[in-house]
């Protein structure tokens, strides 16, 4: 019975994720993913408003955050929304903090002297018992449910869960048993060599990821991101943006870090809803796709 | 040597706070007092601009809020200023949560089942295990040392720790390990029953406390305030207000909760930095007074 079953899934292996979906292999397929939410209420008001515009289809909630019952209210009244949770170990502004969902004593590992989550995703991949991450995500996952929340899929704040293989074990170990896709892209595999060892055939992933860097200078933004639209690939390709208004909240809750800032979010929010950025996508005969559509591609 | 000492007690007591403060019996001394510091960004900058104006000059830090750090580095940029802590065991805001400092599963009683704390004060003292409290408070407490903050007083969000004896033997207990004056005014004792038998000779408390309430409409806030400078008593007076902007975070922090919203909270910055609130200060002849003043009464 086993060699059979080998070789089902080694030709199922053969298929593009776009084929899996039931397009042709050289269409291109997107998702524009607002991560973040939950975070403050500017975010949450400027996604929802692009979520509106239906150029933006897809984005992800961080359960520890202050304004996850806001959002919360709006997956409850809006159950078609591609919502998944934007698992977070990190809590990275320095004027404005959130710590875990479980006991803070079960997850001292995770926390810094203060009891929040710590600043980056490296100091919080190092100093991460696993076992604790497994706790902490898993608790995320159950409140968001106990909210209302149905995740349509699972992705890392600031990447913290991709910083070693232990931990992307731990990622995966939780998203199986959920039987939700997580957020990983073929184009990872180089320069994160342990991905293609831990994944199986039955997992589903995307064939790249797309987002804009702190190098782009503010008044390049549209040709950035149109210029990424107009080569983009066949396949399944991410492109994922930071939605917000540059408010007062936004402006106090990321002061003196501009990159990821209220004015950046201020420019993907002004891009992904704009006529330019919809004309590009009929242009470039784009379709928009959902992780809800690739969550069942799980058996 | 138990005799004399009962004898000097019960002198000193015939002294008023103001007198013991070193002023007449008949100063009109005054508190102008700013609740939920840390709570969002837009009470925290309105806060502060109001302390600059020299006419609001006291406040108190709900150290459960998302925006705690921020205000700890205005504390620490500021050691003089009046700063307490406004121990919080609720969450009364429905699409914006906090929880609390110690670990979850150790004070499980006064939790709601999101693991927040519950929404109403009422809510929060039926269910609470005064032991629970004590841990939380005191978590509360040390945390805020420890962003280096050198609190002057402590207050209770919403007024919790008032609800019942059993709460606020707990609340005294440990302001007095602390040294720390709480907000207690006289002119509660007859609707607090047993705050005069918790209560002993060495606790520092004041005459009375002033607050605006919902029957009062916006046109009449000035009016209201006004006329309570006008007819203060002589005594010490703690006048609490709530400081704000009217802006997008705010509105969406006290979302369908017009009391104490942004609106209302953005009158109060309106009349308490205004010159008409300063030059009735001096009319009046009423001198602005500190917890600092009067926690160095306690022994």
């Amino acid at each position: 019975m086993l060699l059979p079953l080998i070789e089902a899934r080694s030709q199922e292996t053969t298929k593009s994720t776009a084929e899996r979906l039931g397009y042709p292999r050289d269409a291109k397929l997107l998702i524009v993913h607002a991560d973040d939410l939950g975070m403050t209420h500017s975010v949450n008001v400027a996604t929802i408003k692009a979520f509106e515009s239906g150029l933006v289809n897809s984005g992800s909630i961080m359960v520890p955050c202050p304004w996850l019952s806001e959002i919360a209210t709006y997956a409850r009244a809006n159950p078609q929304a591609d919502l998944g949770l934007h698992l977070t170990l990190t809590s990275e502004w320095t004027q404005f903090r959130w710590g875990p969902v479980s006991s803070r004593d079960r997850v001292a590992s995770l926390l810094d002297k203060d009891g929040y989550f710590r600043l980056t995703e490296s100091e919080a991949a190092a100093s991460a018992d696993p076992k604790q991450v497994e706790l902490e995500i898993v608790a995320q996952i159950e409140k968001a449910r106990a909210l209302g929340i149905q995740p349509t899929h699972l992705d890392s704040h600031m990447g913290t869960l991709y910083q070693s293989k232990a931990l992307f074990e731990v990622f995966l170990r939780v998203a199986r048993a959920q039987k939700l896709p997580v957020r990983v892209a073929k184009a990872w595999f180089a320069r994160a060599d342990f991905l293609p060892s831990v994944l199986s055939p039955d997992d589903v992933y995307i064939d790249r990821v797309l987002d804009i860097n702190p190098t782009v200078a503010a008044n390049d933004w549209a040709n950035f991101y149109s210029d990424a639209i107009k080569k983009l690939e066949p396949g399944v390709t991410e492109i994922i943006i930071h939605l917000a208004y540059d408010d007062a909240e936004m402006q106090g809750a990321t002061a003196n870090h501009p990159a990821w800032g209220a004015a950046w979010r201020q420019r993907d929010f002004e891009y992904f809803t704009s006529d330019a950025f919809r004309k590009l996508l009929q242009e470039q005969n784009i379709k928009l796709i959902t992780w809800r559509e690739l969550g069942k591609l799980i058996k």
